[in-house]
């Protein structure tokens, strides 16, 4: 098996499972208890906000708080900065937020929150001149990833916060940072950030754990409510074994950074290189820069994405055509459209996403047998006489 | 290490464990992802469910969503029907409920809602006909746990729902179950249940997992907007393992029901009778039946309950003075309170909570310990003539 969707999830890494173990046996002792035998499973708990608040570089552990995913990662923020700051109703977003973002904007604007969705140009890149004409006074939240998931574009994290904070200073800043994590450097600080969501499982923990960063100067309403535990910022008993794993996999993620950066980067340089250059109906869906490293969005013109990945499922090669939230959709990824994605493309791009595990021989393979594969779809595509016309534009 | 802290959380049972590992290591796929790899997670998903639902003795397996905790859970039904009904502002639930239930309570209360608080007797037992009284056309929901955290007491469910739907069949009735899971047989058909909670870890499965029954008639607006997983009421990918493990210990805990009913209940009343007749200053905090059969609720009267629990402590025995989420608080229990358990037993009252993993031999030596422990602390009780009074009292 061949797995190239590290953006829908990732494998825990061996080292995240050892550091677990002793928490799924027998150190099992509820972190608020107050005998001896709790005190190794506080002191953990403890351990992994501080490796987690050095992660985001955050100032204090104090802005750390754990959650059981990116999804309430988000709701907390979104939902939290808005109740918080009852009277303002304006939110800015992009057009290419995760579709669980979007989805959760709309439910706001049934409840009667202004939304403004912020577009792209044809490389994936922000509008940031509409960005800064939105703002207003009334502004409460503005919400935008720090990479997309299908594309992998990088959004400029540190100059929107410039804009925001000379528009309108009180208005607080969520950076959605699941498909950074692992992936870039990321500092909150020096960023200006003054929320940022993080999923365990994107970057080799396991899935059920995330974290969220609330700076000190930023007030929320709790979207779990209850228990003491994260200082009344998310009830419940804490999820141990998963929240030393979010930490351990940090700390991998430090140490790997710099073979992320390198390695992976060219591995995905070559699988992109070598799938254009022999496949005259494929195009890269993005520009070629500002791009985390491990991921490769490439559209095929006039053939089926579904298709495409069955067939490289039956070869053992997992890949995706979108997020795995909207598998099984037909409607073509809302993230490609607003990049004007030429209609002929738009249904035929996939998304290759690397790991560290992603070895020169996996990618060898896929970029031989990517050609054959598209070749064979192709043969049957409806198309023939638009792909006679593109072969041909290609050769010359 | 004499662990009777199972009310708090539990040990992961080693055979819960094993089925979890294949989904921490090798399926480690994102179950909505549309390659063959993805099946197995995904069909380890609904497997589960089908148990749950089974556990819970629901309808169909479309009743259950799996969430992060059992505050999660409960987060979910009490927002979730409230903010689905918004007219209705009134709510019932009872003085006993668990602190995490109490504190969203109170932001519900600044939110405008009324909340009445049903009281309960010396014993625990819940004052129905106060229940019956408040229940009235604005009620959205009346929200009761099956079992008392700190006491162990059983609410008679079954009553409850029929008294709540005969003033109003509109009421939504929802049942904290995390104390009685794996304790006694659950049945949310023949109680009348519209919503239920539970929590793995108070049941042999992780911390970080629990479930929602919501019945087909009950509609709720979701706490965790965004994907579309548990069918659009919980958005986040699902942790798989962790709910393989849920269902694994719901399935442990139903062949395990008859060993809790007879073997569990025959060493917690050991001990609860050799303690009561042991040590003069002791007293049952409630009355004898209608209680789980693990738990045992003791005061130990002019005496500090966190000074026995440390001597307990060191000699390597886990109880606690109440819920874990309360420890550390000088304020002595609102259950016991709510009880009118006599303030020279209010402070010195200790929870022993028992497991399948609990044995003859462990509840032995604590029978032995806990006598010399209450005389040492006791001793130095600045309350010498009120103990003499009382020992001489309990010798007629």
């Amino acid at each position: 098996m061949i797995y190239l969707d590290n953006n829908a999830t990732t494998k825990i890494d061996d080292k995240v499972l050892e550091a677990m173990m002793p928490y799924l046996t027998t150190e099992y002792a509820n972190p608020s208890s107050i005998y001896n035998f709790s005190k190794k499973a506080s002191n953990a708990l403890k351990e992994s906000r501080g490796i987690i608040k050095d992660f985001l570089n955050a100032k204090d552990e104090k802005e750390i708080i754990f959650t059981s995913c990116g999804s309430e990662s988000a709701n907390t923020a979104i939902k939290g900065v808005l109740n918080y700051n009852k009277g303002k109703k304006h939110i800015i977003t992009t057009k290419v937020e995760h579709p669980c973002v979007l989805n959760l904007y709309q439910v706001l604007e049934k409840q009667g929150y202004k939304v403004d969705y912020i577009g792209v140009n044809s490389n994936g890149d922000l509008d940031l001149e509409q960005l800064e004409a939105a703002i207003n006074s009334d502004t409460a939240l503005v919400s935008i990833m720090w990479a997309n998931n299908e594309t992998g574009v990088i959004f400029p994290i540190q100059k929107i916060s410039e804009i925001i904070k000379s528009k309108n200073p009180e208005t607080k800043f969520f950076v959605d940072a699941v498909q950074v994590a692992g992936k870039i450097p990321m500092d909150v600080q020096e960023m200006g950030i003054d929320l940022l969501g993080i999923s365990g499982h994107k970057f080799h923990a396991p899935k059920g754990v995330g974290a969220l960063y609330v700076n000190s100067k930023t007030l929320i309403t709790p979207l779990i409510v209850g228990g003491h535990q994260e200082r009344g910022k998310r009830a419940g008993t804490e999820n141990v074994p998963y929240i030393v794993g979010l930490a351990k996999a940090a700390e991998l993620a430090m140490d790997g950074l710099k073979y992320e950066l390198t390695e992976v980067k060219r591995l995905r340089d070559k699988l992109e290189t070598n799938i254009l250059k022999n496949i005259y109906n494929s195009r890269l869906n993005t520009g070629v820069s500002n791009r985390v490293p491990n991921t490769s969005n490439i559209g095929f013109e006039y053939v089926e994405g579904e298709l495409i990945l069955l067939h490289m499922s039956d070869l053992g090669i997992c890949a995706s055509s979108g997020s795995a939230c909207t598998s099984g959709s037909l409607e073509p990824s809302h993230v490609l459209r607003a990049m004007n994605v030429p209609f002929t493309a738009i249904h035929g791009s996939i998304r290759f996403s690397l790991s560290r595990y992603t070895t020169e021989a996996e990618i060898d393979y896929v970029c031989e047998q990517m050609p054959k594969i598209i070749e064979k779809i192709t043969a049957i595509s409806p198309y023939q006489d638009e792909l006679a016309a593109l072969k041909a534009l290609k050769q010359k």
